[in-house]
């Protein structure tokens, strides 16, 4: 079992800048603690980063036939991307969006994912432990199917 | 340790009714595998289910002084019930808002929620698998505190 | 046959206030009137009146089972109140919405019904008539089933 | 007594188109149910239905001086027409307001009523039985006039 | 020099319904008091009044090479007929908007007029006034084409 | 008989500036034509014109008990002013509104009007005439008084 | 094979009004072209163009049991029929909604087409190559049927 | 005469929750001062809290025919009860609603009161002196009657 | 210590008009029962009226240095008047907003103040004693500071 | 002459996923088929699929001077990007809007285009047809020009 | 060349007032550096506050025929004054309208101006520096003209 | 002291296209008189154009700690790019945002900001001269910190 651990734009510097809004966690170490506990769960995990709407949604693409889920932390696209949703729908791979802060006390414009109608189900709030939750939850449902 | 777990309105029902929306497990067997969640985890849960708002608040309440942390899933009173929200922000304990099904799909009118605003996060879409991920991370921030 | 009569917050209030307005009868007039009908129809009727959300729901889930219709004037709670309207869909019985006055020529508030689309019609403006023709319909839609 | 029943647009095709949406009832059929119905209260009833606003406008006109009622399904023109309703008011005949549907169940645009708000009362939701309750409710209004 | 006066839906009733609302000028008074005032400015007038809004785009684009001004009461058409705009901006004679009532005075949807940005002016609230006004414009205007 | 005149903010501009906007007449030739007219109807005529809404509002006031009637073009103040509109309330001289221009042709914001509700009724589009005809109007209904 | 064309309000005009909106072409030549290429197809076209709302649904109606596709420009309806919507739903023909000008670039209120969702597609912009396309289209998807 | 002092949901912490926000006064502080001012202007007052919509309605009904005056704070129901504000309509009782804080100075959704358009006065954002303030104009009002 | 009383546009006119809106006291008289209980209360109280936006704000700025708080009835400007409002913030003196009526029974537009966010707090409904609670409420903060 | 083909993001999926919303045709045939029309009309064209804006814009950028008309589907980038509308006035090509769905029956977000304001027409749910249908007439439109 | 400085409500309190938002430049400072940069430029400036939105007004008409450009900085009256609006577009002076704070910063109803749209440019956020950049402009656009 | 100057899409443009809207300097003599002027100031400056969200992200991203200030004209992407305005937040570099022509005269999906309310200022309408002014206040501010 493969699962695909998709970051969007600016999550890139996590660590290095705002650390009392995001904590001191690196991306770095977020994927290592993603990939711990890949191993406990026994699934093999990639990553992927980046700033462009449109690399995410060639990565996305670039997952169907060998990915059996998603943990997606869509970032700022969460709210502006049409294109990222089309790209998800059209791989048909079950995903999870998990978001590091609390996307409901942020600006109004934060309130309102685009993807989330599509994912399994969100997760927002825990920090690193969002993805931890997102990739547990990824992995019990891709291995039902 | 000790963790409130509170359901809503109309959670009584789970199990009994449209199964094939809400799933076969009856709030018993959710309230069962949290209890065994918390003795792995090493803490007390107590649970409590309502169909009135006012229950709901007096159950907050009562909670202020002896619980570390709350998991609740508010149901339909996610939103529309601003007495629940205020509750929570006056006995200022952690807490985590649940979601059975993924709000995001559902009517319009299930996507606005009073209450994530003060949660610590909010889980949605993963069924049992909500309150099991919402209790983990609840049991995580309350140890920290 | 057995069919549920509900009536929500300050029904009990029916003919001793606002005459004008609610007209003379009061509710046990009303529930007369009902029982009435019912003897003529051939069915049982069972009624039920409170001011509070929470025990109009647990009415309507302990319907289930024993009840082949249910008519209700959800009063003020029909236009704020989604927990009743998802315990009328989780029971899954067939029920029809009745209002004594024409709601649409009251304030802009009471225009919009949460429970409307899910019953099998609404009725409104007729005063206790309102009740009459609904119970006749759900006898109807009851019978056919 | 006498009271008039007024088809709104598209009515004509009731029966022979979308059977599964309207029922297997033509117009003609609803008309003889109501005749039925008018002929045991003891009253006379005439028909009218048309697709252009205009004629319908015309026909409440008409029914000035001549009628004590009116059950109206304005279908379509529930939610467009302004002139239907400044007719309505204009020839101050007591009316209700019939649709087969539950127009609550179905688009947006069909849950706002213009002539509502004028009417003695709305009845949605139950096919034929819209129109025979509609009838029972504007006879018994009208007699006491 | 010749005007044409359209008079849209109910506006057949004047005098006859509602006199405390409209006044106990019929139309056909309205109609002679305007052929006097057009006589005394020395122009011709024709009058149509209808119910149906085909029929008035018909009389829009029939004045079309034989009217040199129009004084239109769309009535109820005023807030809902794009089509009778269109007739207006297609045939271009140059045309006045006149209302009995003080539309600003009444329900919301009477507030926004569709065919006020393409008159020369507007006149609302004077009854008879209202065309008398209108007429006395519209042949200044003509005259100085 | 004694009418007040009222012209809003930016009308002693008349005449001088954009006249292809709004003419080549200036504010006194129109003022002039209104007392021609004045004369011909048989009443006095005073004028005011001032940028200050607080002084338009003094204006109305002093009315009181010495006018019969008012003519206000309240120009942009017609959009925002509630204290103007409170001060022809609480005088309760009867007035008509007046703009020159057609204010449904131009931008949104111009084409509520705060005071129009409490107006006799309201003329707009046709430069001096809508002066004019104001006149006219009030004249007629003070009248009446 | 028979497809009807339908043309609404106001297009009865066309090449006599507005040239430079429009285009010079006339109604009689758009719809020569029509048969010159229904010819080049293989299918006969009839056509009707009406200002009544009405007219147009009789029309739809009429066209059930004897047309395998309609192309229909509804004019100014376009933006506010639900009745001919219903008529078209009803019938249940396949269609394709087409219009001459470009209705994303006009006024607000011509963006949103009550009928487009209902069609098969839609082509704006294009004149009297609209109506090709769009007999192109219908006379495809008819074939296959 | 006898005033009735309720107080809605969460009201019961006062003092012991957040001081920084609403005082370190208690609700029993709260209460024995009114007493205090309730001597002093010579009337009785009785009070209530609960945090249940339905028990609030009971007490509104209660008081019916026993109080002369209603001093309320609705706290959270204050925006979403049309139940209250319903039984507040019922029972005719003339009252004042107060709030502790300055309800325009919190979220959005603080600044609307359902039943604020039903009471005498509002009074808001004075701590204690809301209530006593409130005491004593209830006890003016219902002295006049 | 010293209390500036500002009373807004059209509050000049109070007793003299409209009397069964606002009562028959005067201005004056209202100032009266203010020196009063100014007098009862220990301080000394100065009033100001104005029609003028900009004189309000002339006397807020005046107020600085010698007032210790203030009394604001804005009228209508509580509703259109951001420079009011700014000048309250920028003075820093603390006031309350009064308002004669129960500003949420009368036009939507006056339900929302622009000021109220800034005062301590906010009453309304009261008549005279609106002013007179403001009053003993400003001293009671004023004394504290 | 020279047309290009733009297709937006996700296109190059086609055929390959959810053939039964998008058909079986993939991209490469689509194009080969819009060779074979290009071939018979007497153009060349050339084709580009991006799923990155910025490319798009690039492509656009890249048009001018070398090509005289472009075909576009701008896909999911049709409701979000502001840059290629601003790209596309920029190169001043004439060009046509085209999708394979009828934007109309899918969710509310895709009603309105940011681009269709600009192009010549837009062409809508023919599949594969619109985008011939596009070719066919934006080779019109440039053999004019 | 002359430039007329005009400075809104509220502005004249600059330095004496929450110096941390406004900084600690008075408001004759501000004019002192603006006559500084106008002497180096070579142009005259002229000043003018006013609490007074038709003291600003009659300032702008003043401008007309003696000042070549105008610096505004409408303060509270931006997002108010459509008749501050009309004086600029009566008197056709090119302006600049500048903002201390960076509006887009503060609270909703300050993002939206009035007078932007007719406006050459528009600067805020700069603090002393917004006016400076705005003369620098201004001047550079007088010179041209 | 350096500063980076960010050019968003369709920027490179300038100058080669719709002369009339943006004038005839190109990108490049733009950033020439960027350099004359940073020399004049004492500062370094570098330049980045793109017409990809992600590479102005990029970019923005590498700034962090080599550059003391930026200034921004995201074009298109202001209305649009919650990214862009992520990057400028997690760098925290202060920052000035510039626009070519007067942003609020044109379109309203153009009126607002994402970014401008993170920024220091905003200055648009004077084409090269916004450039020039920005460079001059993100000089004058990064040389106090």
């Amino acid at each position: 079992m493969r699962i695909l651990i998709l970051h969007g734009p600016n999550l890139n510097l996590l660590g290095k800048r705002e650390p009392d809004v995001y904590g001191t966690l690196t991306l770095e170490e977020i994927n290592a603690a993603l990939r711990t506990l890949a191993d406990e769960l026994g699934c093999e995990v990639s990553f992927f980063q980046s700033n462009a709407e449109g690399a995410l949604i060639d990565a996305i693409q670039a997952a169907s036939g060998c990915c059996d889920g998603i943990v997606i932390n869509p970032a700022a696209y969460t709210h502006t991307s049409i294109a990222i949703r089309d790209a998800l729908a059209a791989v048909a791979i079950p995903f999870v969006e998990v978001h590091l802060s609390n996307i409901h006390r942020r600006e109004d414009f934060r309130h309102k994912s685009l993807t989330a109608a599509l994912a399994v189900g969100q997760i927002c709030g825990f920090g690193l432990n969002s993805y931890l939750l997102g990739l547990r939850s990824i992995f019990t449902i891709a291995k039902k199917q």
